[in-house]
């Protein structure tokens, strides 16, 4: 197998197993119980806690344990809003975002909302000054994705977050995609509020977290018991919430160096493919973007198609977007950066990871021309080839 | 160890366990990844999803996989309500219900909906009739619980689903304490949604579900991606739902006979103890009651102080409620049967499992009374004792 989806999901790790497997055995306890079982499990979760806000910049209070990163961008858009609408009633996304974060804005939009919906440049960039521009004195929360999945571009957020608390709004960022190979540092970003997924930096399914700046007000999503100092309700998942404490820590004492590792073989990735292929085109920043991520749209076929001839062949991928590819739509993603439709459906992203070696990277070199010469040959797309100068792709040629 | 809060969570079993592992290590993919990693993935889930119906009596396409009960608790009150509130805005509830459903029908209250709270009997009981008389024309939805985790007292689903079917509004009941204990039939039961909590059934944390009647219209909680048919985004919990589906399984084939090994164990518990200790009052209905739970308010003493003292000998329990205990408060629901608040206090629950033996019965029945009477000793209520006949206690002595 040769995975390259590491945006989907990746691999829990051994430590992060071992870790957890006594909260998965003997030591059941519910952390809310007064006895010895309970307060050790209390004590699990609260040094994962502290595990969690290490790899943040943060203090641990600040941390909320949810059960997906969707949840935590749920909560942080949904709640954040309804907070402090009494100030304001208007709210800024981009269309860059996850659909958690974008379906939570249309959500708010039923709910009486006013929301923004910023579109990237050609590279899928943001910037601050259209940020600043779109601020009304309504505006109350802003949220930005860190790191696209799909294209990879890494958003200024640092500029955008002095903007945005300049103008007195709240600002979130989701770091689903980030968390695990950028630098987290919630007083660097200057955010108020941050969404990770333990299962994208090699922790566990069922574990995600919001970062909330101490003091901010934020209405819960799950209501119930005193669980996460009231903000969110349930039984904690305390297996999980463990495995994602060592996963964080492991992350943090391993970024440097995988970025490296990652970036150089997405390099021998990209200029790899680049060299072998015609009618590549390279999605997203070509230098602002996450260290292990190569995004392309290729010309004349359907990221589907591509994706299930190298699944035949050991190599595991994406297209732009798992939902609307079933849909066989168009990625909003990459039509928001002016990508047009029929490009955009040749979308294929490949996100590297840890366990990815050179060899893997040969591989891919290796077939992924085979696989896009193959159906070259068989695509009804072929049939126009070369009679579409008019309605040529608008792309993003790095 | 002696443990007696199976309400608060329960050990997993071994075949859960067993059946996770592989999820937690070579079999990490994403359910919505096309490839054969993801495929494999997708199909444990589905795996899981016709156990859970299978245990419910539900189809698998009915069952909406949550990450706790408390949030299948939430995604029923709020998403069945919202979803039918042009129909009309009146709820109903039970003051027997737990707080992830008591608080969802005040989140209810502030977006409008009009919510009225049920008071059971002495017993713990909300009778079918009460229930009948509270509907209104705008009556959307009712939301029983079918077992109280702080009492055992089972309610009349299956009847009062009768006069709130009768009358045309949706009903729901919170069976995250029978689930294991209680035979459940959706069909018997005659409900449009419940909710289950994995954990409480020997199964893993971070695993619920709702059952939701095929057609019956929901607003999701959690927004983003198309996991559960649109009804629930997030990344699927993969290990935690496998477990959830082999916990199932097993509860449905050793239903019957843990309910019977549990009753015997608790009808000794509850004899062995009434013969034992003065002014002892078992709380919830004395027939109509979960197999393994007993329940007490001891006379002048605070529950919190006979825990600590228990778990001093190893014999694990519970108070009423572990939030309103750590307020120092009665609880709400003790309360709304109407024991007075002194006695509430002095609330506690023994809730048997699977890993309880008859010598764990002995071990309580000797440490226990010697508690009792330890605290009494020692307890500033003991002061007022015998003094108090004029506010002595409204209690069910049954």
């Amino acid at each position: 197998m040769h995975y390259f989806d590491h945006m989907a999901t990746t691999a829990l790790r051994p430590e992060a197993l071992e870790a957890m497997l006594p909260y998965l055995r003997e030591e059941f306890g519910n952390p809310q119980s007064i006895y010895p079982l309970g307060s050790r499990a209390r004590q699990a979760v609260e040094r994962a806690r502290e595990q969690v806000a290490a790899f943040l910049g943060a203090r641990p209070e600040e941390i909320i344990f949810t059960s997906s990163g969707a949840e935590a961008n749920n909560l942080a858009l949904r709640g954040l809003a309804q907070a402090a609408q009494k100030k304001g009633q208007h709210v800024i996304v981009s269309r860059m975002e996850h659909h958690s974060v974008l379906n939570s804005a249309r959500v708010l939009e039923r709910m009486g909302f006013a929301v923004t919906f910023l579109s990237p440049d050609r590279h899928g960039l943001i910037s601050p000054q259209a940020v600043e521009a779109a601020m009304t004195p309504e505006t109350v929360l802003v949220s930005i994705i860190h790191a696209s999945p799909e294209v990879g571009t890494i958003e200024p957020i640092a500029e955008i977050a002095q903007v945005v608390k300049a103008r007195g709004a709240l600002m979130h960022t989701d770091c689903v995609a980030s968390a695990g190979q950028l630098r987290l540092d919630v007083q660097a970003l200057g955010v108020d509020a941050l969404s990770i997924s333990a299962h994208i930096f090699y922790g566990p399914k069922g574990a995600g977290a919001l970062y909330l700046k101490r003091g901010t007000r934020i209405v819960p999503l799950i209501y119930g018991g005193i669980q996460e100092s009231g903000r969110r309700a349930g039984t904690e998942n305390v297996p999980a919430i463990v495995g994602m404490g060592v996963a964080a820590e492991l992350a943090q004492a391993e970024l440097a160096q995988r970025a490296q590792r990652l970036r150089a073989l997405r390099d021998r990735l990209v200029q790899g493919l680049r060299e072998r292929i015609e009618h590549l085109h390279y999605t997203g920043h070509p230098q602002h973007r996450l260290p292990g991520h190569a995004s392309f749209c290729v010309e004349f076929i359907e990221g589907e198609a591509m994706l299930l001839m190298l699944a035949q062949k050991g190599i595991y991928a994406a297209t732009g977007s798992a939902c609307s590819s079933k849909a066989l739509k168009a990625s909003p993603v990459l039509l928001s950066m002016g990508i047009a439709a029929e490009l955009a459906q040749g979308s294929v992203v490949f996100s590297l990871g840890d366990d990815n070696t050179e060899e893997d990277v040969e591989v891919l070199l290796r077939e992924f021309p085979q696989v896009v010469a193959r159906l070259r040959e068989i695509s009804p797309y072929a049939q126009g080839w070369g009679k579409r100068e008019d309605e040529g792709p608008c792309i993003p040629r790095s």
